[in-house]
């Protein structure tokens, strides 16, 4: 049996651990709309699931990218994942390397859209 | 048997009563690239299927709205339609429900996504 | 604060109230290769999500036949949420009548997989 | 001004150039669950769409295939519309370069998915 | 048994055909992040698919705008493909009926999304 | 430069070390429909983009079966790569642990179908 202030609390730990800081303010601009969302975005994904032990945090992220890519619309959470990635020690070859397998599962447009939301983030990091 | 004027005219009198009379000039933007795509709209989805009596208005933009949060990419349509279902008579609590709800079937990148819009439109609307 | 036990009490309740008493011999089978996977489904959707007091269950329902219409390819899942719309008060009518919009915002093909899956569980209910 | 039953008839008889005259008994299957989707399916998609000038049935058909083989999901419709493709004039060459080309815009998995459809339908026509 | 360099060399000439001679500077943008994305997609879509003898040019763009408008979230790809499918020998209204009818396989969201990106491009045309 | 036939060569070896020596059937017979699409798959898949050094190959097939998972129509696809991640060490543990993370980022109906191809491929496998 696990108090639900647990679940909060570890999941915002993860956030922090993946985003660095400033997710905490990113909350707090999506809670004005809509505060229960953004509780369930810290309890379940991080809270839950990304605070299992079966997957390392790197292994993490990577599928993330993956399934961002994949999906294609969400370019903004793709581009979060691509900075949380970098924070647990993907390097920047490795998230290029993923967006270029996801060109054969998912085709070139999502890859490229990928590869463009990467660029924008590594030209921050330098 | 139903003529054709009827139709459209009908549609555009059940997207008055959605999207308010800017409607018409959105319209007419559309259709100097593609009138026949703006007919088509104005006389299938509303004059054909939202002008059907087996569900109300409220409801039906409370589907497009999730409808449009699943597909995750038409972030305009779904704008206008969270402004449709505001002005048939949904609350902006409702618009979140739907949109955290729809967590549960598309993701949280697709639920992200939607409020965001809707954080949008609901600041139009102050 | 909330314990663990509790939402999953809650979210098996309200699955139990949507797809009836063989939910639970269901779940056991999925439950054999992915214990986890079934404990978060009952949690966040049920416990979490579907028990919220926004929006009452015949219209969740109503929204979830819609989101998964758009979707596709869950056409199980589909099956599965049709029978339990019609078990919180929905009218297969209604259920058609949510199908035939989805033609306008997910296409025709969407369409004709849901009615398809509908006449199948519609058939069981005779 | 066109009255309703112009494109009605006008649809089926786009149908029935395209699918074969055994459309009409699959329509009367589907219109056991929802005779308001089949007759929104003969009137709108063929009767406005598929009967204007501006493509050629052989394009508009080539176009479907390569619609549905992104799409991934609706296989039993790509079935028909490889079928229909067939019947206006394309080849089996022809279908399976659009599905090696959609390789390139929806990934491999649409393409093989596609390509055991299409070596289905080309099984029937030997 | 053929060398890779002819590959790249074929896929770029089929590119200059396509895009026109400004797609070298736009794919040495790219090749900043990914020089093998960049090198993938030179060699495989358009040195190996589109070079193949079975379906002409204009057919092929003509396909790959349906593709893209049915993806949906693709739009600067969707809006070069425009540009191509133009350049090939489509005219502005071949386009919009292409647009149109996938608004019947993907939905109107869909095709509202494509017409604007058609109205931007025919508008650089002009 | 690299000639052609090394590129079908090493392609089919890494399907070999991913999917075992079945593989090579399992193409014959999609080559009965279209030689060309499965010298593509050979040859770009897994000729390049698998080949290369970037990630090993217990990387790339849980990125994959992420991928499928979020894709959600290509089950056969799926349970292909399930089997393969399996033969390249993948534990049964960790492939639901990406299904179970694929929730999140896709939704609940891709994680259950994709739990129901494990399941398949697990009860092989015992």
């Amino acid at each position: 049996m696990q108090p639900e202030d647990s679940r909060y609390d570890r999941g915002l730990g993860r956030m922090r651990a993946i985003f660095g800081p400033k997710i905490e303010s990113a909350l707090q601009g999506l809670a004005a709309t809509s505060p229960d969302l953004v509780r369930c975005l810290v309890e379940f994904p991080f809270g839950d699931v990304y605070s299992r032990p079966g997957l390392d945090l790197k292994t993490r992220e990577m599928l993330t990218v993956a399934a961002l890519t994949v999906l294609g619309y969400p370019q903004a959470e793709l581009k979060d994942h691509i900075r949380g990635a970098l924070n647990v020690g993907c390097t920047p070859d490795e998230i290029s390397e993923i967006i270029l397998q996801m060109a054969v599962y998912a085709g070139f447009p999502a890859a490229l859209e990928a590869v463009k939301s990467a660029t924008s983030v590594f030209g921050e990091k330098q």
